[in-house]
């Protein structure tokens, strides 16, 4: 697969652009994949923000392997995979539109100078065509499976940069969570018995960093259990080390999830 | 103006139902003003479910008055209003899908035959085409906010029944929040100083009835200033009442918000 061009088999368009796609919608498993940063194509309604081709496929502009781990995860748990088309340095889809990193004019190291002076109109106009189609979309497809009795497990999947502000990151797995913390401490206590991965609990950021928008928006509100999960890049490195990194995580998931199936979590999880 | 029609102006359809619709979208006012239960209107594509016309004319098929009091708030305060076109037994859009009072099969006296044994097919049928386009059309009025610089203060608009089950209700304002409670706190100080009218903070029933959802989907994931004003519907009897209302409330609203303005009271808001 072409990472940087996310061809889209399915996607839902918004005036020409690839703002997200549903794989596997009809799967039947309990839960539901999301990946606000698969993708860094940059559509040309937007221009390329004054960003370096070199700039334009570092970390900062999407979340490198997370789309094939995300897939991966959505194949093997039998779940729907909803992944966005574009750049995060276009629109952050995991960020509200009054936060400034929504559209970021700084980013890690890097300036957006075509971030930089972004008038209320523009903003509004990114907000309209990519955050409002991309969680509408999401918002069905969690809406629908409440219908009919199968509130999905929500997790989310991003992926980290080794190296930040020129230090070095010793956690490999990042297990986050939002307001109820249930689902993310069995998945912790999961990978730690079953991976050899460094797992932490709310690393390398939290909650309070603004970083559980899209669990706050779609999982908080239905009290659905979720889980965020930050992987360290450099084990995401290619389609086979993505394919790994799923077939290990994947039985984390499920065995998380079936503690919160027996009657004793079930309880912590309300 | 025809309650029972609530005919749309402006209205969004969706396969042929008038789902909801936005007035005064370009208001420039801090307030959105929302009443999720502003028509009794039961829509040929799923009948009458076997209401008699009394029971399609009371309490439980909407909020009687509710939708002039918020036309009358909306005109006041200058802001937008997003109200429904259906009736709440159809689908009742404070309730997420999963819940049994979204499809309600009995309310308060009142049984509803035609939600007494809704297929999980039929329950995705009325989520997709009532409470996702509503739910929808207000996360854009919020969002497109929320990207210029201008978070709304969110005030959802009820109206409840003088007696339940039998039993007299004294509370005429109700005022209820969701996760924060500092602008309904706000207005219960200020309708007390303002009105005469018998006021009370989370009466008759408070979040934990479940009754906060439009609040906890829209408000709290992205910390806006919010309230539940529900208003005891005799005080609603007709267009006069419900201006009167509207004139008496309005002025509270407004005190509220400068309330939170100011630098001691925003940080309780945070």
């Amino acid at each position: 697969m072409n990472r940087g061009a996310f061809a889209l088999m399915a996607g839902a368009t918004t005036q020409n652009l690839s703002v997200v796609t549903t794989e596997n919608r009809n799967a039947r498993g309990p839960f539901l994949v999301v990946c606000e940063h698969a993708s860094n194509h940059f559509p040309a309604a937007f221009g390329t923000l004054g960003l370096s081709a070199e700039a334009r496929k570092a970390h900062i502009a999407w979340d490198p392997g997370a789309l094939n781990l995300a897939r991966g995860l959505a194949t093997a748990l039998d779940a729907p995979l909803v992944a966005a088309g574009i750049s995060r340095l276009v629109y952050d889809l995991n960020r509200p539109p009054h936060a400034p990193g929504a559209m970021a004019a700084r980013s890690e190291v890097f300036d957006v100078p075509g971030n930089a002076a972004l008038t209320a109109a523009e903003r509004r106009d990114r907000t309209e065509r990519i955050y409002l189609p991309f969680h509408a979309a999401l918002h069905a497809e969690i809406a629908r499976r409440l219908a009919m009795g199968r509130p999905p497990v929500l997790v989310t999947v991003h992926s980290f940069t080794p190296v930040y502000f020129g230090k070095p990151r010793a956690v490999e797995l990042g297990i986050i969570h939002d307001a109820d913390p249930a689902f993310a401490r069995a998945v912790h206590a999961e990978a730690e018995a079953r991976t050899g991965l460094t797992c932490r609990l709310n690393e390398p950021y939290d909650a309070s960093d603004g970083v559980t928008h899209t669990l706050r928006l779609h999982a908080t509100p239905y009290g659905l259990a979720h889980v965020m999960l930050e992987i360290r890049n450099d084990l995401l490195a290619d389609e086979e080390a993505a394919a790994a990194m799923a077939a290990g995580l994947a039985p984390v998931l499920s065995a998380a999830q079936a503690r919160l199936s027996t009657p004793s979590d079930r309880k912590a999880a309300v």
